[in-house]
């Protein structure tokens, strides 16, 4: 029998890419997508809706009998985390409450992947691992552990299915210039066909993340729904620490030129972190995964995608 | 000059006794109460107010100017968290972020003391120090772990002067009979003055528990409030395990009579943990805290209360 998938924020960057991974992974697969937004273009059930109704939310889940809740949708920036850290928090932490009670009030078998963050470590000199503490130093990623903690007394408690992930930055096509690589290769595409002159904007480029491409975020949150234990944690993340100057730099190479690269105050943030670099042993080690795309070929489809907007 | 107190919840068992902590310590104090309760009889500035109007907190911060805020309201019964989880996080949260963005918006000094709770630690084989890491095992405490790293974050990013407990069980006259000891201590002077029959209800009385006498709380917060380093944290008990089972043998023999023990089913909770108990050596050694209250004096006085009432 084929598996039903209900997917919260279905529109989003991660949610078109896993849509298109169970295609073809698995193309009896039947799909309900929700998302803030009116429309959805996928060839999809399709239901707009806002997470915070929990009426509405129960009416689908009960309905619809999920046998899997991918869990995307979420007030995932930090900088508006700042803003509006209360709003932050009942966002988050209702969107998952309300899913989480209906599969319990409906006594549904439903098993629910809860995507946290690395955001959620806060600041270490070594690689991230899933045994280390939590030490989030912004709101969000305070509503993430809360979202954690809370997810583990759902199993502890009321014996739901649930696993968890802590996702570090991805990258992709389709993804939203306004973060910090679609934003850089967008200038140097814009740069290489003339249509801006030869200047680049930038905050720190020295500092240091781990970037995976989102079709391989995908398979490993289609493997962690698929196989992991419940009640367990995965980082997701490629393992590897890239400078954020030395994208620019393939990308340049890429594109054939010579940015001219300008540092702009407004976009270097006080107290960054220098360096982010994930551990994914007990992803690879667990649950057989590897990341297929390497970062060459990212930056590339990168690349075509906005060249061919 | 004379400092200004605003004291939420203050119509609450702790909120009494600060008032009348300061009344004795600090006689030119002056008090400015909030309670979400219509009316208050204690001598003192008072308004009824609902710690989720933001607008309202504001603008008795912004008028008042507090040197302290001292913030007991709280939504802190861990069962109704696990009935309530969303209203647990969203009031507690809420009461907390009105109360410190108001005071960062009108660019205070107000050191405020964010009260947690000893639940934040989960369960250990070992007295409870502030190094342990946190484990919280019902959403009660998932929001005041939250509640903690918020008062860290609004420490180093907006350089607000936040205090903070993990305060245990606390105990003594006054104290509402839905608590486990008031309730104990409730039942046998029934029993002695003739009013019920010798049949005393109680759950698992093996437990152990940290308890510290309300006085002696007020005593801690005070000095915390004043001396405390700012984005500290501090253990508030006695550091003393005791038995549930020797609270009422020490009070039955307060009041002379040999109690019919009767274990009621509904009230022994699966999953209890064993024992609580507190290391208060931080507040002990930095703050100059010594407990006053014994605890045979305090059944002594709750006794006396019940009697007279």
């Amino acid at each position: 029998m084929s598996s039903k998938y209900l997917i919260t924020g279905i529109n989003g960057f991660v949610g078109r890419y896993f849509v298109e991974y169970l295609d073809e992974k698995e193309s009896d697969a039947k799909i309900y997508g929700i998302d803030i937004a009116k429309n959805c273009d996928m060839d999809i059930q399709y239901k707009s809706l806002n997470l915070m109704d929990a009426e509405s939310i129960n009416k689908v889940i009960k309905s619809y009998k999920p046998d899997y809740i991918i869990h995307l949708a979420a007030m995932s920036s930090v900088a508006q985390s700042w803003e509006e850290p209360l709003n932050c928090f009942v966002n988050n932490m209702s969107a998952f409450l309300n899913l989480a009670d209906s599969v319990r009030k409906n006594n549904l078998k439903t098993r629910i992947l809860s995507v946290g963050s690395s955001e959620e470590y806060g600041t270490y000199n070594e690689p991230l691992k899933e045994s280390l503490g939590l030490h989030p130093k912004n709101p969000y990623s305070v509503a993430r552990v809360s979202q954690e903690y809370m997810s583990k007394l759902y199993v502890d408690k009321f014996g739901l299915d649930i696993v968890m992930t802590r996702s570090f930055n991805h990258i992709g096509p389709r993804q939203n210039p306004k973060f910090v690589i679609p934003s850089f290769v967008e200038q140097l595409v814009n740069i290489a066909s003339g249509k801006s002159e030869n200047k680049m904007m930038v905050g720190n480029i020295d500092v240091i993340r781990d970037f995976t491409d989102v079709r391989d975020v995908v398979d490993a949150y289609y493997r962690i729904i698929k196989n992991a234990p419940n009640r367990s944690v995965y980082n997701v993340c490629s393992g590897r620490g890239v400078k954020l100057r030395d994208i620019i730099d393939k990308t340049a190479k890429k594109l054939n030129i010579k940015p001219n690269i300008v540092v702009d105050p407004s976009r270097v943030r006080s107290n960054e972190v220098l360096s982010v670099i994930g551990d994914n042993s007990k992803l690879k080690k667990e649950l057989g995964w590897k990341p297929k795309y390497k970062l060459e070929q990212t930056i590339s489809d990168m690349v075509d995608f906005l060249k061919t907007r």
